[in-house]
Formats: structure tokens, C-alpha cells, sequence
């Protein structure tokens, strides 16, 4: 029995290539490390060579897992056992052990900027795992990037999902979420870097500003933009890519694809160039100048090269004297054989006479049995009987047969040598390729969003210092696609600091939810540096945005509905500032009226007085509109319908004060319920009516 | 060019084999017939020959084109655009149009029952679709079979999808069905025949009772029981096994499953006659002997015959000694051919002299190379050269060559003939087997009802003249197989005429739903001949059931809620009879608070006033237990907690009485909001209460 040795174990974390990968996905593992009742959450990309790395508390670090969809979790075997049960409970991946934390070599570059022992120690349980794992190079692991989830516009998972970011929450399908608009990315890193920027929105002004200047000059430059946009189709997935390198898992036709991609190069930064503005000129700017990598494939690669590294045909004629020797000789024997086989024709004057090669026999002589007989006896060695014919050998050709297959497998080898060469070469390159492939993601997003914004008539967003927030004719990104041009209904938005809270009354067909989503929509959209539906908008930097708007698929999960939405209505006044949006949707409506009527209040008086966060409310319950008499920061506001020959047309239009009836009768009367059902329900609700009108509301604190 | 003539056309209605089935549906087709503004449905099952047909208005029409999940739609072209519309938005059908609805002679034994003019043009149409696209025979094609749904316990599309008869709302799979928990058939005609059940459960007590008295028999016979759920794993699909032999798609292997489930039939027989009931007797009285058959197919068809029909070895020795003739004449040839060998052998001296047979050149006696020298010249002639063979016949050799030869050639063709006249025999017994298949299937669902019985400690129900119903200890049968024996909360369930309507109250998180259903399902299960999970169970015969409850699936489709709500909700009130039973949930809901709250009271009223039918009710407007003061047929319920330790514990127990009071703010301390904004809760809800207790109810008419 041989003993067979791991060679390489592929974990899903780990996997380089094939299909457990998606093209316009990364793929994370993260890493856990305990330190002092904080966690220190590394994630790293294989394929990218991407690793990110954050120390926060473990409610902030389950966000962090979730939010990185991250198929392996690595970690050491102390993890406290209640943690882990709750990242079980929230994400779906493979659990592998990794105790070793100490520092080792090949660690050094990717941590060297961190001063955090703790986040070190992270970093190298990371990498100890990837080393024992894969037994590769590791040098296209990039510089660990660290950052604190503060840095970005927080968003809880429930909330990412409800807004249908990257995915709709029924289907799980990228079509109809935000994600869908916004990418006319034409790069699959750019595709990553747009998933990246939705999941993690910014929250510096500056950052954004830059984004928004390129952004902008995307859009005034059409012919640079399709040019751009051309280009950057022939750019390959120069991350991942530069990801194999490193791992030694690339063949020719990989490295013309890089060739090829890197020939692109110099034209995006000359249109970049071209418009004119300064983050455009830094971006460019940093671009390393990658022709020394360009040249060497240039004059080594044939163009037509095969799949396989080590059966030749790879590198090109004149890069190499020993290999152009072997060629000659190869050349040589078989022009020496072709003449053989006319020389032999006329001598023996048998015209079907022919060389062949086979891989038994090597090369040999063939005559038809039928011109047998007119062969010179001892001519030739007979070496195979066919039906039809036989097959001979000379000495001499069996001297030339040596010579070139000698040539053939040397030029093999030297062919297999030089091209792993090559590939070292460009491994040492590997840096400046991954900050490339960086600045072309970045470009190839800020030129979709130029044009998803020229396409659909988006604005260019402003932001505020005094946190307030005016939309005029906003539109919902997503909805607005859905439905026929022309009668998607517009609306204005405004919030402000003696104008924080807007609560939300009006049927239920009218679109309450839409509305509301579209505010949340909109900012995410303004702090990745997209410009955004409507016609005027100027934004606060929110901090966070929190929503609790009516979930299809807590239904099927079995959890009750109204505990779900205390859960998640705790999340928000617990986590929301002054600085935060929040969208709540029909709150109190899980329970009894009076249970539910009185919660709803009570949370809207907290925020009102305690949080101040600038808040949507929606609600069926009618009563709670005469809030605004104590209120002072809620406003009103209601979707419109109104009565058209006996039956009502809902505007979609939301506008100032209290809804001033409800239509829940008439809907009842549209379906076409008996009719004197319908007259004692409008004679009950005439009753309750002109009951409240006598009763005061309950009294506000 | 070849003209080509179509032979057979396979649609989704008219496939008889494969993929496209589903071993353990029907496969239905309808044709639709205009007739004086009523439409005739006829529904044919091409793999079983079943023909179902009612004359019904266009409604009902929808409902039965739903039911039968038809995968095609065979009708005029003259049908309303308008009607087409509305059942293109039902199902989604491959539609086929057929003119032709003139008598024809095929369709004789099919429509002979039939006495309506319209129906039987019904039946033209869709036999002479099934003619034109088939082109086949259609003798097993069954009497059809004329009903109304009247005649079944009536369901409406969607309240069958809430109750999840067949399958799960979300998921659309059988696991989590009603279906699921009752189907321990062993046949896939059992399983076929008890969806049909589920679909259209019996309004006739003798047929429910018939149905009860064997399944009671088959519970006390456990032995039996065993011996019949062995014995019918043994029957195959003899259905659409009757379908295919019609059909002429059967080969030898068929024909001896055929005979192998019918060798299961008398020992079937055997134990349901041992059970000594009256209805187990009528249903073996009727299963005519299929001996004729057994016997034929016993002493024909080989029992490892091959898949092919045309290539031989299909007929069993014996059987026609012509054929027997030939098999002697190939197996002499065999033999002199195996002597000859020998003989030449020795003759010649060479003992590796062997003969051989391929099929281009026939028999041949084969010399290696070395040995060609030991031959004696002009022994034989030579026909081929090898490499280290040389290939030699003789004329006598090839003399024998022919006999053989043609005897093979015509013995295949004779075991073709053979066998086709025998599939006609059997084809002959076509009506035999179709009843033999029913009676067997309607055994296999109701031993199925006593195994699971058995399993689920299910009792008996009896039915109530008086329109009253008893259940003590009732369960969901779903619910109880996935939660923890013993922690399962069974509940008692009254109701009479003067307690037609319960109104239940209570924390959402205490399975009113549950409790909802499960009154459904035991009907349903009760009305198929089923035994029911309960201690004790007397029910009326229920003519329809009604349900709106709380469906995930109306979300998504986007249709406002609430319309829904409207339109299931009128569906009820306009059909439901004083024997009909309605679930209603959550009524109102969807609209603002006085708006929902006056359309649920008017709803109430209404059923309470006008129709009488048994209702159970639930709702989250605690104000509408009020009600029960003025409308002496409502009771009210609740589902019941209790305080413990600071916080409630659900007890899924339902009691007498309104819940006196909602858990919506100690929902919200679980879940841990802040204390204040608790605090605060507490005091507007006594506020509100206070109020309420103040002020009457609204008046009743």
C-alpha cells in the first residue's frame, strides 16, 4: 500500500474555482477569536485575497457573520458553546477548529498594519487554517484592511432583508431587489465591489462626495462612458485571477486572459483622463504601470495556446534558443519523412505507398497487399500485417524516429519549465495587479451608476447639515421599473428636526409600505454615491436605518408574528439616534385593538421624546392620529383616495393630515358582499364614530 | 422527400408514459361544452380510462377545472372569450382547441350512461381529440361516470389550499399535507384513489359508513391487515397498466407484472372475506375472476423475457409447436456446430482450431497463424486474414449456416406475432381489470385509514342528525406529528343550533388557528370514511366548508390583502347553508379599526341572522365579545394563558367565556423593550379600557 499524503483539502472557505463559486459573489470564511468578552471577526476572500478584519461585541459580530454570508467559520475551540449556538441559529455553514493563533511568517504582510494583538492573533488563526488546509503560497493575501462597523451605515440583517438589497426576500432572487437597478457593472469584481458598497453604505460625506464627482462626469461624458464601458468588457476577474496565480492553478489561456485584460488598462485611465475630475485622477493615478507583466506575456504566450500546461504548443517561437532548437530538429525529421515518402514512391513505383505514425509502431512504411509483389525482396522490414495491406520499417527511418520524439519530449519539458518560469514572474506582480483590479472595480461601478441614473432620470442627491431630508417627486427604485411609465405616482418626502415623525394613515391598496420603503431606499442609494429617483433630494447622513415593515416569511418560520415584531421593534429603539431613520410598519398590529393601540402609542412617544430619530409610522389605527395635538415633532400625513361614481380610486399620492375616513366598507362593497351587510356595517360604524367623536383620546403622560 | 404521416401526437392531456406522470396523480385532461349558457366538463384520465362529466355554471365550472388540476383544456373555439379569460387565470393548461363534438362510434360505450344531449357532445369532443392526436385503439376507456359536486362535501379552490388538503401552502409539497398523514397506501392506484377522496369527500352517510364498517374490521384484523398492506405491495399500477395494454404499449415484462398482481387478487380476497364485514363482501362479490387471464399469461410468456418484443425469447416452450419447431432446428444447428468443432479438432491435429460467428461473414473455422502450415491444402476455403489468424468455411458449414439462420429469423417473427395476439386476449378483460384495480384501490385507502388509525390513537366519528357537533380531546392532525407527544394541548369543541358560532379571543401566539383548522379536518377526514384524532367525535354531515384564514400565498401575489379577505368572505356568505361550516380569521383586519371592526359585526350578524351556518370565528377586536349579549347562537371562547412568574405561559387550551384580557404588552416585555416605553403602555391602555367599559357597545339593529 502507498501511503498518500493530503495533498490539499478544498473546504468551502477555501475553494479557488469551479461551481461552489459565484462569478459576482465573494467568497468569505470568517475567522473568530475571543478577546477579553470582545470578538475579533476576520473575513477573508481566497479568491480575491481580500481580508477584512473588526473586534466588536458579539451582537455586533453575529451581524458581522450574516452580513458577510460567509459558507465556513473558523475558530477555536474555546469559543464560549451559548455564542455558537446563536451563530447556528443565524447562519447556515461549515464549522471547522483552528487552535493555533501564533504568529508565523507568512502572516507578517497581511497584518502588518494592525496594532490590535487581538486582531493579529485573528489573522493568524486565519491563515493557519488556509495553510494547513490548501498547503499553497499564500501571497496574493492582501494587506488586512481593519475597520469598525460604525465606519458604515448600519443596517440589521432583518432590515437588509425586508429592503430586498441584494435579494428579495420570497424568491431569494437578485432580480428585484436593489442590487438589480443599480448594476450595469460590466466587470464581475465590479458586480462584487456594488454588492459590497449596498451591503455597507458609507457615512463619510467626502467619500461619498468623490464617488458622486466621477459619478457625475460619467454621465456628462457619453462617448467616455461607452468607451469605458467597452473596454472594461475585456477586462477579465483580475482579482480572482491574480488569486490563482498565487496559487499556481493557471494555465496559458489564463495568462493571455490577464495579457489581454492588462492591454485594456491604459485606455480606461485615458478616458478616465478624459473627464477631468480629481477622484477620477486618483484613482488612475495609483494604477501601477503594468507593462513590464503586458511585455513579458506579449513575447512568451502563443496566442493559441492549449488547456494543458505540460504537453507544449505554449510559448512562442524565438523567447527561448534551446526550445527554438528542438522545434528545428522536430521540423527537420518530419520535412525529412515527407521527402522520404516521395523518394520511396518513385523508386519503388508503387504511387498508394505512404508514411504513417502510429503510437505502437512509431513511424513505418505502408504498402497495399495488392502492390506487395512489386516490392524488392529485403527492401524493407515487415512490422505489421493488415487485411489490406502491411506495414515496414527502414533502419534509417527508425534513427529519424528517435531524434524526433527525443526533441518532442525535451521541448515538452522545456516548454512546462519556461512557462512556471512565467508564472513566477508574474506572481511577483501580484500587488500592484490586486490594487488595479481594485481601482477598475471602483470605476466600473461609479460608470453604472452614471448610467442606471441616466437611464431611469435620477438626481443627484445634496446632503444636510441639520439633518434634514427633502425628496421632491421620490420614486421607489425597484417599483417604479415594474410598472407602465406614466402612471407610477410620485411623491414628495419631507422630515425635519420639529418634523421628525410622519405618521402614516390611508387604505390599504394605496401603497403605505411602498412609500415608506422608498425613503429607506433612497439614502442607501445616496451614501453609496448613486444619484436617486426624484427630482430634487437633499439627505441627512444617517447613521442607521432600522424597519420593521410586515415580513411574508415570518408566517412560514412558526414564530409568532407579534413577538417577531416586538423583537425587531426592540432592536431599534434600543440601537436608533438622532441620526438614524426608522420605518415602522403597522406596529401593534400582531395583538388585540387596545394591547396594540396602547403599544403603538407608547413607541411613538418614546421616540418622539427619548430618540428623536427621524421616523415613518404607518398605522390602521385612526385613532392614533390625534397624537400630532401632543406631539409636536409628528406630522400627519395620508395616502389619498378618493370617490369616483360609487367607487374609489386609490391616488398613491400621500399628503399632509390625518387620513379623514377609511375605506374598508367600500372595498367590501367593490367585492360585491350582500347589500344589507354593507348598510348595518355603515350603520355600526356611524355609531363607533360619532362614539369617539364624544370621548376624548387618551390622554397623553 | 418521404412524406411522413403523423402517427401519434403527444399533448399534456393524451402522455401515457413517463416522465411527464406522476405515479401517484391523476393525469386528468378536461374538455369544456357550452350548453344553454351551462358548461359540460368532462375530465378523462387517459392512463386509467377513467371519464368523469358534469353539467355545471361557469362558477362551478372553475372549481372543477382547479380540482382536477387538468394539465389540458380541450374546448371549442366558440367558447366565451370572456369564461376562457377567467380560467386562464386560474390554471396554467396547455389549451387545445377541437370542433368536432358529432356522435361517433368509439364513444358508444362511454356515453351509454349519459341521457343529457349536451353532455354527451361533451364526451364526442373529447374522444375525438384523443382519436385525432392518439391514433390508437381507446377501449379502455371507462362508462363515464356522470355526478355534481353537489353530490361531494364542496370546497372552493382556496379554502382547500388553506386547509393544505394535498399540499403545503408555501412549499407546495405533499409532507405537511392532510394527505400525507393519511396515505400509508401500498398501491399507487390507492394513492391516486384517496386524493381523490380528499378532494371530494362524501355527503352520504351509507357510503361513509360502508367506508367506516371496513376500516373498523381492518383495525380489529390486524393479522388480516398485515396480510393485505404484504399482498398489495405485490399489485402493480393495474390502471394504467389496463390504460397501456389498450393502448398496445405493453411488452412481455408488463404482462407478467399483470399476472403477478393478479396472482395477489384471491388471497386479498381471501382476508377481506375473513373480516366478515357486509361492505367488504359486496366490494370482493364484485372482483370477477381474472383466472382466464393468469392462466393464459402463465403458460405464454416467459418469466425472464426481455424488454423487446420483436427480438425473441418471449414465449415459453410448449406453448405453440411451431415455434417449438424452429427452437429445435437452431438448437441441432447449435449442437452439429459445437460436434464439428470437435471433429475438425482432431482431424487436423490442431487443437486450437476453434469455430467462431460474427455477424458479417457467418461461421467460420479459425486457425492461428503457426498452425496454417498443419492444414491440409484445400481443406477448407479461406475468407479472411488476421494479424495472427487466418479464417476459413466450408460449404457444409455454411449449409447449416442457412438453417440456422433462417429458423432465428423466423422464430422472432412468430414470437411477434404470438405475442401480440396474446395482449389482444388480455385486452379483452380490459373492463374486468378496471374494476378489479377500483375495488382493489378502494381496499389499499382503507386499510391505510386503520393502519394509521391505529398508529394515531384515532377514534371513530358518528354522525349527527341534529347538525351538532362533539369533539372531546380533538387534535390537528398535522400539528400533533410534529410537536413533542405529550406536550400536544387537545381541546374539547362544541357546537349546536343554538350555539352555532363561537367567537375566539386570545394571545396571537396561542394557536387559534390551529384550533381553527383542526375542526376542518376532522370533518373532512370524518366525511372520507377516515377515523378522526379525538377521544370522541359526533358530527354533522357537513355540505361545504369555508375557509379565510390568514394565507401567506396572498403577499406575494400582491393582490391587496384585503380585497382578498372581501372576496373569499363573500364566497362564503353567499353559498354557505345552514349545513355548511365557515372558518373565519381574523375578519376585518386588513382595514382600520372601526372600519374592520363594524364589517366583522355586520359579517357576524349576518351568518348568525341569515344563514345558520356553523362559524368559528376569531378575532383581535376584544370589543366584538360583546356581541354574544345580543345574538343568542354566539358563544365566546378563548384560548387561555396564564400569568407565571412575571411572565405568560400559552396553555393552547381553549375555554369557555372572552379572553378577559390581551397579552400584547407582556409580548412586549419578553421581548424586553424599555421599561418607560412599557410603563407607558400599560397606563394608555387602562385609560382605554376605562373608556370602554364607560360606553356601550354599538347598538344592534
Amino acid at each position: 500500500i502507498v501511503k498518500r499524503e493530503v495533498v490539499q483539502l478544498i473546504t468551502p472557505g477555501t475553494v479557488m474555482e469551479g461551481g461552489a463559486l459565484t462569478e459576482k459573489q465573494n467568497n468569505y470564511f470568517v475567522s473568530l477569536t475571543e478577546a477579553d468578552g470582545q470578538i475579533v471577526v476576520v473575513a477573508v476572500d481566497m479568491t480575491t485575497g481580500e481580508v477584512r478584519v473588526t473586534k466588536v461585541n458579539e451582537t455586533d459580530a453575529l451581524n458581522e457573520i450574516s452580513s458577510y454570508r460567509a459558507r465556513e467559520i473558523v475558530l477555536a475551540s474555546e469559543l464560549s458553546e451559548a455564542f455558537l449556538q446563536q451563530i447556528k441559529e443565524r447562519v447556515s455553514a461549515t464549522f471547522s477548529i483552528e487552535e493555533n493563533e501564533t504568529a508565523l511568517e507568512e502572516a507578517e504582510t497581511v497584518a502588518s498594519s494592525l496594532q490590535d494583538d487581538a486582531c493579529k492573533r485573528g489573522i493568524y488563526r486565519a491563515i493557519h487554517y488556509v495553510k494547513r488546509t490548501t498547503k499553497r503560497a499564500l501571497d496574493h493575501l492582501q494587506e488586512a484592511t481593519y475597520y469598525e462597523p460604525r465606519q458604515f451605515l448600519l443596517m440589521d440583517v432583518h432590515s437588509k432583508r425586508n429592503l430586498e438589497l441584494v435579494e428579495t426576500v420570497r424568491e431569494k432572487k437578485k432580480a428585484g431587489s436593489l442590487l438589480s437597478v443599480l448594476d450595469k457593472t460590466e466587470t464581475s469584481m465590479g458586480a462584487r465591489l456594488l454588492k459590497q458598497w449596498i451591503e455597507r453604505p458609507a457615512i463619510s460625506v467626502q467619500e461619498i462626495k468623490d464617488r458622486q464627482e466621477l459619478v457625475s462626469a460619467f454621465i456628462d461624458g457619453f462617448f467616455e462612458r461607452v468607451e469605458v464601458r467597452e473596454l472594461l468588457r475585456g477586462v477579465y476577474d483580475l482579482e480572482r485571477l491574480s488569486g490563482r496565480i498565487s496559487f499556481g492553478n493557471v494555465n496559458g489561456r489564463d495568462l493571455l486572459q490577464l495579457k489581454n485584460s492588462l492591454l485594456q488598462v491604459p485606455k480606461i485611465v485615458e478616458n478616465v483622463r478624459a473627464l477631468n475630475t480629481s477622484f477620477g485622477e486618483k484613482l488612475v493615478q495609483s494604477m501601477e504601470d503594468m507593462s513590464p507583466v503586458v511585455a513579458l506575456l506579449e513575447e512568451s504566450i502563443k496566442e493559441d495556446c492549449p488547456i494543458s500546461i505540460t504537453e507544449g504548443d505554449l510559448i512562442k517561437d524565438g523567447y527561448n534558443s534551446t526550445l527554438d532548437d528542438y522545434r528545428h530538429v522536430m521540423q527537420n525529421g518530419k520535412s525529412w519523412i515527407a521527402e522520404l515518402e516521395q523518394k520511396e514512391r518513385q523508386e519503388t513505383g508503387i504511387k498508394t505507398l505512404k508514411v504513417g505514425f502510429n503510437k505502437v509502431f512509431g513511424y513505418y512504411i505502408e504498402v497495399t497487399k495488392a502492390n506487395v509483389r512489386l516490392l524488392p525482396e529485403g527492401r524493407y522490414e515487415r512490422k505489421q500485417t493488415l487485411t489490406n495491406a502491411e506495414r515496414y520499417v527502414t533502419p534509417e527511418l527508425k534513427e529519424r524516429e528517435v531524434l524526433i520524439l527525443e526533441a518532442e519530449e525535451k521541448s515538452e519539458k522545456l516548454e512546462h519549465t519556461l512557462f512556471l518560469e512565467i508564472r513566477e514572474q508574474v506572481k511577483s506582480y501580484i500587488q500592484q495587479l490586486q490594487l488595479v483590479a481594485k481601482r477598475i472595480s471602483t470605476i466600473d461601478c461609479l460608470q453604472s451608476f452614471a448610467e442606471v441614473a441616466e437611464q431611469h432620470n435620477y438626481v443627484e442627491p445634496t446632503f444636510t447639515e441639520d439633518r434634514s431630508l427633502q425628496l421632491k417627486e421620490s420614486r421607489h427604485p425597484v417599483v417604479e421599473q415594474v410598472i407602465d411609465a406614466g402612471d407610477y405616482v410620485a411623491n414628495d418626502i419631507e422630515l425635519r428636526d420639529d418634523r421628525q415623525m410622519l405618521l402614516i394613515t390611508g387604505p390599504n391598496m394605496a401603497g403605505k409600505s411602498t412609500y415608506m420603503r422608498q425613503v429607506a431606499l433612497t439614502s442607501i442609494m445616496a451614501q453609496i454615491g448613486s444619484f436617486v429617483p426624484a427630482t430634487e433630494a437633499r439627505l441627512p447622513i444617517f447613521d442607521q436605518i432600522f424597519t420593521r415593515i410586515g415580513a411574508a416569511d415570518d408566517l412560514a418560520s412558526g414564530q409568532s408574528t407579534f413577538m417577531v415584531e416586538m423583537l425587531e421593534t426592540k432592536q431599534a429603539v434600543l440601537h436608533a439616534t438622532d441620526r438614524s431613520l426608522l420605518l415602522l410598519d403597522e406596529i401593534g398590529r400582531g395583538t388585540s385593538t387596545y394591547d396594540g393601540m396602547a403599544l403603538a402609542q407608547a413607541i411613538m412617544e418614546y421616540i418622539h421624546d427619548e430618540i428623536g430619530a427621524k421616523t415613518l409610522f404607518s398605522t390602521h389605527y385612526h385613532e392614533l392620529t390625534a397624537l400630532s395635538e401632543t406631539l409636536p415633532k409628528l406630522w400627519n400625513v395620508h395616502v389619498s383616495a378618493k370617490e369616483e361614481n360609487d367607487s374609489i380610486v386609490f391616488l398613491h399620492k400621500v399628503v399632509e393630515g390625518a387620513a379623514d375616513r377609511s375605506y374598508g366598507i367600500y372595498v367590501a362593497e367593490l367585492a360585491e358582499l350582500p347589500y344589507g351587510l354593507i348598510t348595518r356595517a355603515k350603520s355600526i360604524l356611524q355609531t363607533l364614530e360619532s362614539e369617539r367623536d364624544r370621548e376624548p383620546q387618551a390622554e397623553p403622560e
